[in-house]
């Protein structure tokens, strides 16, 4: 718990459960008959409603991405760091509106809820949902709240595919795409780590088939190791060695099976965490989500005709050690939007921190995001500071 | 199944055990009573016995490192493609010793032999095994062939590193060490690797602690896991996309959780293959050997001190692609070399192949690899096809 809230907190926040009973059609051909968001908002939409920011959620994400849910909170939203006042995502004058996805486990729709078909937990039965189902979903999300056009749809990760998957499929309600650390289709490797993570949580045998639920229980070992995967895959060699070295947790080597250096502790302590507050059917989904994503297969793999449409610009970053999405994915992505003749700026930032660079405030990359939210403020002439509450959850949702 | 045995094979060959019955002293404190060693060698011991080079394998490896066992095998043994008549380590002129280390799987001593003390399979009591370990068995193995010193000890990965010990241990039974696509310690995300691989196998509830042999189980889930993460840092980002792209099996994706794209059939079927092969304890205790080697811990992680007392000369040889031990991790290698006042030669090999490269017979690396054996062969005045059979396990285990 933070003895105060910091200055440039967004305070004490509180989440708001929307429900949606409009049948939404999925890519799959499936469809969800009715479905609940759960949303946080920080500051105010303003008069004009044009100073609203749509966070995207990167695979074990959710809608607390800054601010405390209460003064016992030890640690502040997930990206805290970037949203509040005076951050890059300045509360001060915009209106920032960040959702737990459709198949989460964080209090929208997903397996865990309960099918109304059938009573029980929706588990494998709930359907397969991809980028572009999230985009539509979160498009409703906009109608509810009285957003007719963001100001910016911001995401990191799979975050940034959402953003880009907007700027493709609804070109009119975006004026700005930033997208962080992501890239525009998972390579084969990428794939391959994912299908290690799901494998290590079906072949669980607490798994069921994804019914452990009715049976009471956790694929505990699987999602572990999934997440134990995914940690090596989101920091670089070079901070793991910084972070951890190949330092003995005791002096002298044991000659054992045991924890016998500091990484395998960290990697256990990640996985334990991760496996007492995750759910392993939404991992499979988000895990199959970012396999799936590929806005130029239906244009013969050209990335830049799938991006004809859009009308926003692009704020692209990357990150020096990122070797999950590499600075190469992003210049792939960079190529294709200048070749489809869109405003683009680009920024490789050196960060030793691997893919966890997006969550971490490098003074270079604060300055890039902070210099290009700017620019969106004044360009929409959003004054700061003169907002007033017109629509939104407001209170209710907002900061307190 | 060759229709008839390539002219550059070293043709039908037959493996031998050999057993010991003197104490080995392990590095962890523990001792071995007996133990047998499997062996193959491919061509003639000369001699002046000078002509001898020692094969040493990695993580998965074994004695059957060339020929074919039969007519009826589909494969060769895993370095055919670098030992034979006429190949970098060329039978016409050297004698070469194959074994499987101790704590194997493949007829050495290891977690599956019977414990004299018990009757009953070793598991999870076979000591952990070190390079040192291994190196000082490798020395028994010399004396019983006759083998005063080696014109060259030759591995790459983990048996790089048993080169690299040989070097420091017995520098006057050692001519040169070639090192290939090795290091000199695991960086902490080597550790993080082997770690989740261990993971996989001893949370496989068949693992039964180690000693699933007396339950009649195989931990299969676990093995398999633990071979799509390694497969996974064999290969290359850009070559598993040459091989796989992020092609569908089908045309049309599926949206569900069966195998959909060609990578996750890659890894199911490399993964099933394994876990039907190979030993679990072995799995476990070769990547704790591959964490524990560090020869400079002991001289205050000073390497070229370690280094000090080598007399012999070295190749060493990265691959441009190569992650799991990248070219930097050689260099470092080298340049301690350099520091210690040692002659080393080195080579980066540009290959797309990614760790695999040292198994893959691209022309510069044979052109590295054939200059550096032909000067051994020049400076040990070893004559082409004079050979003769002085020593060593001869015909019985040798090419028929």
């Amino acid at each position: 718990m933070p003895a105060t809230i910091p200055a440039d907190s967004v305070g004490i926040v509180t989440p708001t459960t929307l429900h949606f009973d409009d049948p939404l059609q999925l890519q799959s051909g499936k469809q969800l008959d009715q479905y609940d968001l759960v949303v946080e908002t920080y500051g105010t939409l303003n008069a004009k409603a044009n100073n609203a920011i749509l966070i995207c959620h990167a695979l074990s994400g959710h809608h607390h991405a800054a601010g405390y849910h209460s003064k016992a909170d030890r640690k502040p939203g997930w990206w805290d760091s970037c949203i509040g006042p005076g951050k890059p995502i300045d509360t001060n004058r915009f209106y920032v509106v960040s959702l737990n996805n459709l198949g989460g486990c964080h209090g929208s729709t997903g397996p865990t809820s309960i099918n109304p078909a059938t009573g029980k937990p929706y588990g494998p039965d709930f359907p397969i949902i991809t980028v572009p189902d999230w985009v539509n979903s979160q498009a409703r999300l906009a109608d509810r709240l009285g957003i007719k056009c963001w100001a910016a749809i911001v995401g990191g990760s799979l975050g940034g595919m959402q953003a880009l998957q907007w700027a493709i499929d609804y070109p009119e309600r975006v004026e700005n795409a930033v997208v962080i650390a992501s890239t525009p289709k998972l390579t084969a490797q990428n794939i391959a780590f994912n299908e290690v993570a799901r494998k290590a949580i079906t072949s669980d045998p607490d798994f069921c088939e994804g019914r452990y639920y009715d049976f009471e229980k956790i694929p505990k070992r699987g999602l572990m190791l999934a997440r134990m995967v995914g940690h090596i895959t989101y920091l670089s060699d070079a901070s793991m060695g910084e972070k951890f070295g190949r330092e003995l947790r005791d002096k002298a080597p044991k000659f054992n099976f045991d924890v016998e250096f500091e990484v395998e502790s960290y990697l256990h302590y990640q996985g334990e965490r991760f496996s007492e507050s995750f759910d392993a059917n939404t991992y499979l989904l988000m895990t199959r989500a970012l396999d799936y994503f590929d806005p130029a297969r239906e244009y013969n793999d050209q990335l830049e005709v799938a991006f004809k449409k859009a009308t926003c610009q692009f704020l692209v970053v990357s990150f020096s050690t990122d070797w999950r999405f590499s600075p190469e994915r992003s210049e792939l992505l960079v190529d294709s939007l200048i070749k489809a003749g869109k405003r683009v700026s680009y920024a490789e930032i050196e960060a030793p921190h691997g893919h966890d660079a997006f969550l971490i405030p490098t003074p270079r990359y604060v300055e890039v995001f902070n210099a290009y939210m700017d620019r969106i403020a004044d360009q929409l002439d959003i004054d700061p500071g003169n907002g007033s509450l017109q629509a939104g959850l407001g209170a209710e949702g907002g900061t307190a």
